[in-house]
């Protein structure tokens, strides 16, 4: 199942920074020269941690667009961005806030 | 419940060595002027990245000592490093090896 835009076109500065400020407290950082979507999500124990990052990547996985999940003492670090248009797309704004809704 | 040694001394470079001959395929990268216990284990889908990261986890729970997991597609990153000493300690090689026993 996957109800995320089809098109394959990354988008451009102007266009990050609108979507971007329709969320709360993601970073668009450059990593090796592409542009990723990044949050860090804090939580009182490592189980709570544990189970938010199993949230994301079962919603990930039903949605076929998986982050990166960086789970450490305290806090889990998602990053979203598109390997085809190796940088970010709508589907990767569209996901972070789905994210937000699980954390 | 913890097993693990505790003592809190860190380990010399023969001795990290001496320990990481025992273990197969575990780097030790040194990450911002800090030795580092790091395995990368693939696998062919997400959800299995994702159990196998839970599992983990939940061993990391068990002995109060835990990783950072760095779930992505196809695989997943262990590393292991023990903050009182700001580096490797025992410890973290027993875990390495506990580790192994998951994937």
């Amino acid at each position: 199942m996957s109800v995320l835009a089809a098109d394959a076109n990354g988008l451009d500065t102007a266009e990050i920074k609108k979507l971007q400020a329709d969320l709360v407290d993601w970073d668009v950082v450059n990593e090796n020269g592409m542009d990723i979507l990044e949050k860090m999500f804090k939580f009182d124990t490592y189980l709570a941690c544990l189970d938010f990052a199993r949230s994301v990547g079962r919603m990930a996985e039903e949605f076929d667009h998986h982050p990166r999940l960086v789970v450490e003492w305290g806090r889990v670090s998602v990053a979203w961005w598109t390997h085809a248009v190796s940088g970010l797309h709508t589907n990767d704004f569209i996901m972070a806030a789905r994210t937000d809704r699980l954390g």
